[in-house]
């Protein structure tokens, strides 16, 4: 079975297994990649020196991988380069008020996914990944932008890593205490979203740069990306 | 001088020093504890087994002090208990569209804090500390709850970090290109919002269990805690 077969489920390992609450946890590809796809951005946990470093940044995918990028001159993605990461995305999507303190919670879907960072070597790659990255978040974009310059190209590092093992975990429910339901206190979902608002134009914009309408479509979707 | 004066700022190391756009780069107490206190969430990053993990959780800040918590069955929270942490909380505020692919960005507010994760083994102490966050998220939440029991506070871990180091990173700008503010493109802010939306009762609520007005008040605040 290839590991692109979204219908296979990811590999339970002692690395991935979801011990707390672990009946939230989740293998599906499916629902780890639409997790990947959802979240704007993650939070990549590396190691240096011992030390454990958790640093934010967009992330875009690829069947079974997933691409950061940065600053050519950043320290994390100079020595991050084939060391172990781990990738979290986080969508926090309400608090939960139960009856009992024990009993709150929150509804979220994260993804936690492992492997390898590798930084990209070929420029013609670094540059396909970058017009794809642009063009996942705003559709139509990379060709309405002049070309990236030799200089730029080379002052952006962008890595990926293949996905070896990932897991998610999901809440996605009313308060777990219906045992409780009979106590007087109120009890509930306060459910929390995330929307792009209207758009800010740059102050000095040149008459006829109009907001394409794929960006006025994205505004107006809901979504984030 | 005190560690508690939030008017001096943490000292710069090798850790913490702001690389990677530098300019960026805060080291004031006040704007790193404002980013601790304002995100719903955190991602925790630590080591096991030589490996990065990085787990999303809710935090919560006393002073230099920052709290979260879980289940005492969890691996990581076992595990964690005296080993360095890196916690870091990221805002993402909106998508920076410039005229050209290099010049985007996003503007953001994050804090990343270092430090060495403490378990709370005082029974007194842990419900203090649980009682702190939930009036945090809550106000006057934990008078309306019944008492936890002795077993759920056995099976609740509640960690700490003293914030031995930290930075802040925040930009907040429209697009940094203005010399090419001539190219007819769209340029500008896509701004992101994340707000609490109409509360969800749960289904066996008791008639007199009315939404609390401080919970209105959260509600229509804009704010997230």
């Amino acid at each position: 079975m290839s590991d692109d077969d979204v219908s296979t489920d990811y590999q339970v390992t002692a690395r991935n297994r979801v011990r707390r609450e672990h009946q939230r946890g989740r293998y599906d590809r499916k629902i780890v990649h639409a997790i990947l796809d959802a979240a704007p951005m993650c939070h990549v946990a590396y190691v240096i020196g011992g030390a454990p470093y958790a640093t934010p940044t967009l992330q875009w995918r690829e069947g079974e991988r997933v691409y950061w990028h940065g600053s050519a001159a950043s320290r994390f993605l100079r020595e991050v380069d084939g060391r172990p990461v781990c990738l979290t995305c986080s969508l926090l999507d309400g608090y939960v008020l139960a009856r009992s303190a024990f009993n709150h919670s929150v509804n979220y879907r994260s993804a936690m996914v492992f492997g390898t960072a590798r930084l990209v070597t070929d420029d013609a790659e670094k540059t396909e990944a970058l017009r794809r990255f642009t063009e996942g978040l705003f559709p139509g974009r990379w060709a309405q932008l002049r070309a990236m310059t030799s200089q730029e190209l080379k002052a952006t590092s962008v890595l990926w890593m293949e996905v070896e093992e990932a897991s998610a975990k999901i809440r996605a429910a009313p308060p777990g205490d219906p045992d409780e339901a009979g106590v007087p206190v109120w009890a509930g979902v306060l459910p929390m979203r995330t929307t792009l608002t209207p758009a800010e134009p740059a102050p000095e914009m040149p008459e006829g740069a109009e907001l394409p309408a794929s960006l006025a479509a994205l505004i107006a979707s809901g979504r984030l990306r």
